[in-house]
Formats: structure tokens, sequence, C-alpha cells
């Protein structure tokens, strides 16, 4: 059954977040907070209770509080969840994530591409404070294979956010654990191809992979420590494209160019870009 | 103001305790499971939907499920507890740790021992279904520095469950983290000691010290493995003595004694014990 292309515009509607501080911990330590950055133990995001520390959320935790709930991706029709891969990730944020709070979430269908033989679907999603107040905004693009075909719009094309013709001005290396995705789970994802070795094999991988929001974490770590001076509130967007998986115990070697209020970023496993076309604008 | 020693006796009420399968993974994780164990990723206390794995929770879970309330401790009167340190803990497991549930827990102040300078008060508590059936028992010895002086018992003394006079039949080592203190505490014992390098300086150490339970849970299942055949079923008793303090990233070496039915273990850091007369009871 194809997809829907009449689904561009369907509004979700709201759909509660709740979040506590012990979530926000938790998001942080399943992104390798507290051990691997040279502030120590960051304990802003891994302790609630430190003598003279204000506990913060790291800024990419909008990603585990949902995006606007089942709705835009039933309202463009029947597929192949196998066949779906998260392909880029934005977060716009209008002030920092609370530690602790409450969410109303209105999720949308921005787009759908035809790529011929696969399909692409742009999601945002907007939060709000109960007040009414924006929180963040997110942009999420799914790649489904098999999809496509109906004649539609490809869409946009070609290099986007490229990295400059020099060396980095930063390069931050984290270790990422064997456990990895066995912890980042809890926050939420427990699709079994990030932690059950025989789900993996059947999907064609030698072992399971790590979630791309758990690399996209540690990329945003890397980034507020890197150019934000570790502030949460100093980091006001990213976007960035998964280009290749994953394992468990990679290390990630997160690469910045500065270019004033921005920086253009790849996140890299050897030489492979494993996060390509990222963008961070800051304050 | 002194301790009370007739508070020996007093029984708290039942307090409820409630877990969900999202604790008993984290508890598993907080105390290594999922990497350092010849089994792998532990996928039965790590993971609720691998492919043909029942989840299971660790048989040591029970110490972070509670004792019965805050009552016995006010029971035997104020003190500063900046003097406490867990001496004992023991656990009796009459079925197996459900992966979540409910459970009625009762305490009790089993004995209050005067040593002159210092009291030891040893706590018990029973946990029982909704339905009635035992489910644990927990021993719980407290030795608290600057009371005593009430001409009473002094209590037990003298060796107990000593290692044999040869060498282990089984030494199982694993690496704890530096950061196995911030994810041991989601557990609940927040007690910044492990993990604000700041109070743990203002407590005479050079920096946080591992959660002593923490270390207890790490030997647990090292014993589980070792010789319960990775199965919580035939796990039925644990005793030990907290005799040193533990680092995160220490690397801890359980060294076992099978004797039966029964196995005296010992937790050691490098030459120091850190859990003492241990011993295990299993079918």
């Amino acid at each position: 059954m194809p997809l829907n292309p009449d689904a561009v515009g369907f509004v979700s509607e709201p759909s509660e977040a709740r979040w506590t501080s012990r979530d926000s911990l938790l998001y942080a330590l399943g992104v390798g907070a507290g051990v691997t950055d040279p502030t120590g133990f960051e304990l802003e995001f891994t302790t609630e209770n430190s003598d003279g520390i204000t506990q913060r959320a790291l800024p990419t935790m909008p990603v585990v509080l949902g995006g606007g709930g089942p709705g835009p991706m039933s309202a463009i029709g029947t597929f192949d969840w196998a066949m779906l891969v998260h392909g880029e990730q934005g977060i716009t944020l209008h002030q920092p994530v609370p530690v602790e709070g409450t969410a109303r979430i209105v999720g949308k269908v921005a787009a759908m591409y035809d790529k011929g033989k696969a399909a692409v679907v742009v999601l945002e999603s907007e939060a709000r404070e109960p007040g009414g107040d924006l929180l963040w905004t997110t942009t999420m693009s799914a790649f489904i294979r098999g999809e496509g075909g109906w004649g539609g719009d490809r869409g946009p094309s070609g290099p986007r956010n490229e990295a400059p013709d020099r060396a980095p001005d930063h390069v931050v290396s984290y270790a990422t654990r064997p456990d990895q995705a066995l912890l980042y789970r809890l926050n939420g994802d427990r699709n079994p191809l990030h932690s059950d070795p025989t789900f993996a094999a059947r999907a064609g991988f030698p072992k399971p992979i790590l979630h791309g929001l758990c690399t996209y974490g540690f990329t945003g770590r890397a980034l507020l420590h890197a150019v934000c001076g570790s502030d949460p509130a100093r980091f006001k967007a990213i976007e960035g494209r998964f280009s290749h998986p994953v394992m468990p115990g990679d290390v990630l070697d997160v690469k910045v160019w500065v270019d004033g209020a921005e920086a253009i970023f790849q996140t890299c496993v050897g030489d492979n870009v494993v996060i390509d076309s990222g963008r961070l604008t800051f304050a």
C-alpha cells in the first residue's frame, strides 16, 4: 500500500510529555556524561545535590521526550517499519530544557518527498510549557526504502553544511562503552536492534548497533563543552544527518569548525563520518 | 543524647515498595551487568525483549527496595548520621525477586550492642507479596561511632565465615567504572559522599567513594555466575561485612571457596579485603 502524500500538513492532537530530575540524570549518563569529559564528572548534568552546583539538562534531551505522539507517522500510511532509517534530526531550543517538567507537544507532517525507490518523510514537533511558552521545536526526517514512486517532488538535495577545507578548530573524542546502548535504551527507545544480538543478526548487523540518537547526544555534549563554555543556555540549535552505523564501544571524534555564532561539525568513527552535515547555532 | 537500648524489639508499620521492570534493568546496569561478565551482555538482567530470553531480577536487588521505612532507625534515638557506617548486610530469598511488583515491608530493631565507644544496631526487614507470601528477609548492621556506653551486651565477636587456608575455587574479577556511583545512585541512595568531590573531601576521602551496596551487588553477580549457574532461583542467601572503602574505577576480585551448598567469599581490591566474612547459600 503506497504512502499518502496528502498527509502533508497533518497536525496531531497535543500529547503530554512529563519528565523528572531522575530522567535528566539518566539521559546525561546514557550519552556518556560523568566520565569522559575534561570538565570531570559533569556534576551539573549527573547530580542534583552537589555543593554549589545547580542541576541542568543536556540540550539534546528533547529527542527522548516525544515528538507529538504516533499520529503523524500513522497519517502517512502503512509501511514496513523495518525499512525505515532515521535520516536527519534537528532541535531548536527556545529556552534551556527544564531539568523536570511537563510539555504539550504537537507533531506535524512537514513534507513528504518521492525519491523513486524510497520516500523521505519530514516530521516537525513543537513543545510548549503548560503556560503556552515555546520550549523547543524539532525536525526529524525518516528515509523509507521501498516507498515513493507517486510522482511527487524529490525534495532538496546536494551538499549542506559542508566542512571547510581546513583542519577543524576542535576535535573532541569520546569513547562509547560496549554496554552503552543497554543504558541509553532506558530513556525510551527499546528497539532490540540496539540490544539483542539475535535481532541484530536478522537485520544484517554483526552485533547490536548504537542508537543514532545516542551518538547525537554524545555529539551535542562535545559541542556544548567545546564551543558553548559548557553552558546549555548558549546552545541554541543543532542539526545533522545520520550517515553510518555506530557500534557500542566505538570512539567518536567530533570535529568542529567555528564560524561566528555557528559551527559546522562532523562526528566520525575512524575514517567513517557517522553524523554528517552538522550545524550548531550558539550564543 | 544516648541511644535508647529499649528500642530492641521495635517493629515498624508496614511500608510499601513498588518497582518496575525498568528499575530492575537499572539496578542490574548499576552493579555492572551487561559488559564485564563472561556470559556476555547478561541479557536476562539487562533487557526485557531479547529473543528467547525472559527478564529476571538480580538476587541482591532487595537492598534498594527499602528496609521497612525510617521507623526502626528513628526508634533507636537521635545520633549523628555522619558517624554511621554500614557494617554487615544479609539477604535471604524465599523466592526469586520478581522483575516488577509490590511488597509490604516491615522493619524491626533486632539488636543493639554496646561496644563502649560505639554502638552496633542490627535491623531486620521482612518483605511479603500483597497476598502474604514471604519474598525476602534482610539483616543490616550499622556501626555508630561515639555512641554506646550504656553498659549493655557487647554482642558477638570473633571471626566468622573464615576463608579456608587454600587457594579459592573461583576468582571473578570485575572492573568498576569511574562513573559507577553516578549510575548506581539512581537506584535511590543519593548520599553525596558517592558523587560530590567537595562533600567527600569534608568526610576525609580523596574523592567520592563507591556505595558499599554497589560493591555488594557486583559481588552477588560474581557469585551468581560462578556457583549458581547464572540462575537466580539457585541463589538462596548472602551475607558479608563491609571492611574497606572502594573507589569508583577499582577492580573487584571476588574469591570464592565452595563447601557443599555454601560458599565462603571475600571481595578484594588488590591486597585489601573490602567485603569480608562472606557466605552464600545456594541450591
